[in-house]
């Protein structure tokens, strides 16, 4: 058997029974059967070693979080998971390191019922391009134009935590408060998925997606696809307790473009408010009202008294800097 | 405009009206609308530079091949083209390398009615990776698992050009002939998509898969599926003009071992004869009975006179070697 057998042995597991998969990994394709009439929902991603994540990275958190981003961007769309396929690039075939991220990657898999169907495995710089399965009702998939002025805009959870983490690993000066309190908020995002289908269910949510690259950033996607503006309170944003220890211009650069926070930004008719907390509720998942749609574009932010606040922080570019 | 967004504008195209696409790049997932009741076929590959293709690789060839060899596995299962996705990484945004790519990418995708739906693009060592999406009637995927003793073994047009290719660029010393009229075979493959499909409803064909890493390693694949053997009559192998030059043991390493073919290799009961070359016929391909399934496990590759001939071949791991 050779080093490629090897590692495909880590990824070959039977397909779970009763669910979509016809055919699992093996042959030229998988096979899957959506249910009647669904609408597919496709996407996918690509981690780079020391672009994504650290070089040395604990390979079980990066299994969790390889997949828990693609899982991300279901949720956002309020689709239900099918499954997904994994290309991995190694430099070499380490057991040591394909044992965990396997653990990892399958342990978060299982749980979501996302089974993997179809991979591929070579010799190359530790790259990871996953791509993800899910199902929608027609019509029901949560789309970024989808908003309209007047809408609430609404969060799931806190934004903040993950970039704070970065900060504390990288000893970033203004970075006050313990790593082992954030780092699970960075390395082991949760995909809102419940919520995401509890959302797509409920009459008057419109317009959603995760936030992956800031707050303020990924609302932008949303407020121009829609072709609005908004208006956020900022005294509404939540605050997780590890970021009260900063100071209030740190603290709201992590709230509002921190990145990595994997959380669903989302808008809904103000008729639908009973409903959203209820969607929550179901799903286990604190959301808050943080702001308002409008029709003039482009986003403020306002304190307590209504004042715009002065925002430095702006969105994060792959190909910005070095 | 950042970097990013220019790379993300040459794949940015308004999906094509009337196919099964409903939303395409742009949001949190791509959603597409199956044919109701068909089977979802998925497929993903890797390539990696110095790896996969030469450092340097010509872009727009390089755009074909890696769409061409995710399109050769749903050729493989039978299935008609929905959609792909597409990760790239790269070490810098360079507009002389991504307009040829895409120009290459797109023309194949364009020839197959197969729409780019969704992508991730980030810096890093060159990588590609692909995710086809195709659909296929319940029952008719061409599975590798489906072959039974006695049905006849067929191969799509001919195997060996790609691996003469090769030896002719690295200059390997028993290679004879000239580059130009092989490198598009090894540069440029056919996916044989109508082929397949054509196959695929044609009764009496069973298993299928094309031919990546070699003949013989690849029609392992189908026996070890099936728990069955073969008999490959060589003297039956299409030989292209190209290899006639050479010595005979490097031509029949050529065609059974060489590699990179993405020609189909498939099965099928003796009474379906003449339907399988009516099927190649509607699909503008030659196809070639060369051998027969048995129920005695491994391969014979036999002479003329019925006598076996030693095979020095192997197949290709991506881990073996350096």
């Amino acid at each position: 058997m050779g080093e490629f057998e090897l590692i495909a042995r880590h990824f070959a597991r039977a397909a779970p029974a009763g669910g979509a998969v016809v055919l699992g990994v093996g042959d030229d394709c998988a096979l899957l059967q959506p249910t009647p009439g669904h609408q597919l929902a496709v996407s996918t991603d690509m981690l780079v070693e020391g672009r994504h994540f650290f070089a040395g990275a604990e390979p079980e958190a990066l299994g969790h979080k390889a997949l828990a981003v693609n899982l991300s961007d279901l949720a956002a769309m309020g689709a239900r998971p099918l499954g997904f396929t994994l290309a991995l690039a190694l430099p070499a075939a380490d057991e040591a390191w394909l044992a965990p991220f396997a653990r990892g990657l399958f342990a978060l898999a299982d749980a979501h019922h996302c089974p993997l169907v179809g991979g591929d495995t070579t010799r190359g710089p530790l790259t990871l391009s996953l791509t993800v399965f899910g199902e929608v009702r027609p019509g029901r998939a949560l789309r970024r134009d989808a908003a309209r002025a007047g809408d609430d805009l609404w969060l799931s959870g806190r934004t903040g935590e993950a970039r704070l983490a970065l900060a504390l690993r990288r000893g970033e000066p203004w970075a006050r408060g313990e790593l082992a309190a954030v780092q699970d908020r960075m390395d082991r995002p949760t995909p809102r998925l419940a919520l995401g289908q509890a959302l797509a269910a409920t009459e008057g949510v419109r317009a959603a997606l995760d936030v992956s690259d800031g707050l303020l950033g990924d609302l932008g996607h949303i407020l121009q696809a829609s072709g609005l503006g908004a208006a956020i309170d900022a005294e509404a944003l939540p605050v997780a307790p590890a970021l009260a220890a900063l100071d209030a211009e740190h603290r709201l650069d992590c709230l509002l473009a921190g990145g990595d926070d994997y959380e669903l930004l989302f808008t809904a008719d103000p008729s639908a408010h009973a409903a959203v907390l209820a969607a929550g509720a179901s799903a286990g998942v604190a959301v808050t009202r943080i702001g308002r749609l409008r029709s003039a574009p482009g986003w403020r932010v306002l304190d307590a008294q209504g004042h715009d606040l002065t925002i430095r922080a702006r969105g994060f570019d792959h190909f910005a800097g070095a």
